[in-house]
């Protein structure tokens, strides 16, 4: 099953534009008539039949609609140092969304070599991780935040930060003994400064460990990510 | 700490090469009498001093030993079918290292793709990933095989597969209620053949799922290693 992207929806209608549109009538040759299968990237998937193509658009008429396709049972919140080499954030977002993943937030930490990127590269990552694992709810991408106006924020359920130094950690699943949202920080290539871990600290963010490895940031991501993910599913 | 890969070693001396002197002597500029770490790819960590600098080698004697230094308290053997687009099996092989993985099979199935790499490639990837993640002991790279030829194998411990096809499965944390060793299987992008899978079930494969997410293979591969880590570490 192919899917396509769309948010444009109204009376029993779908449109695909841009990207979506030439890939479901040039690349995949659809034609008036086909049924193809979109998601709206907020919880739905829409069986649809084509009703006709034009230059920029493929107008699509909703044949059945399925909720919650896809969806994962838990809510979590990513918030990544995006690495020097932009490869292997992108690769944590590919897997983070096809584990499940409900936000992501790019962070700068004291020790970030990187401190830009690219939104509408990465928004494309997603989409496509949404389509080819099957899901129909597109995670959230935040714009870029230092970690300093990340740790002085308090979000609901858990906050939890990964570092490497020494101190009093738990793991990912014991904090999880209950079903409850989670935001779990992954910092840079150089770690957290030990200023940010301090100011995490002070604003009950708990410390965990990934285990004993020296993992990468993009590995520690989805190492986190894939800890929730087999912690409920 | 920065780490060098040599296995000449002889008489408490350790002999570096290739590319791992050219890095050590050129790029880095380490000079005779400075003090160096290298590993052996079989388990010990070495603290060593540069004797010697020649135009192919650099000669380092050392001055302690530190025996499994960075193993993993389990057994994972991973036999996994490369991907179409090499860079996807190339990024399980360095995070399955990073996580900590002792063996790694190529395997080729009737729906694969690819059915051929190439292994010293494959092998820079295992050795710059061991020494980036702090780890002594370099997994076993093996020929690729094919999946019938693999399922024909009796490994010890628990041997198992994941498919998406409907049939009884469990998971790997349940599988590793007792600690003993684990080989794993995944299949190619259009997942293993029904024969391949019945193949499996006849020597004794057990049947697994990763969850209800869809899982490209490189995705499923990681977050096999990572069940298995999360278990032990």
């Amino acid at each position: 099953m192919q899917l396509f992207y769309s948010k444009l929806i109204q009376n029993q209608e779908i449109i695909l534009e841009a990207e979506e549109k030439i890939h479901c009538t040039q690349v995949l040759r659809k034609k008036v008539e086909d049924e193809i299968y979109v998601v709206d990237g907020i919880g739905n998937l829409y069986k649809t039949r084509i009703l006709s193509i034009q230059k920029h658009t493929c107008v699509c008429s909703i044949i059945e609609t399925t909720p919650h396709f896809g969806n994962h049972p838990y809510f979590l919140r990513m918030c990544v140092a995006p690495t020097k080499n932009i490869d292997r954030f992108e690769f944590f977002v590919e897997k983070a969304v096809e584990l499940g993943v409900n936000e992501i937030i790019p962070i700068i930490s004291e020790n970030s070599e990187r401190k830009i990127i690219k939104p509408e590269r990465i928004e494309k990552i997603i989409v496509s991780a949404m389509k080819q694992s099957y899901k129909s709810s597109k995670p959230i991408l935040h714009d870029i935040i230092t970690a300093k106006a990340l740790f002085a924020q308090q979000f609901k359920g858990i906050q939890c930060i990964a570092h490497c130094y020494e101190s009093e950690k738990t793991s990912i699943a014991k904090l999880l003994q209950t079903p409850q949202p989670i935001t779990i920080c992954i910092g840079p290539e150089g770690d957290f400064s030990e200023k940010e871990v301090a100011l995490a600290r002070t604003n009950n963010w708990q410390e965990i460990t990934l285990g004993t490895s020296r993992l990468r940031t993009e590995t520690a991501g989805i190492a986190a990510v894939h800890s929730v993910y087999e912690k409920f599913v």
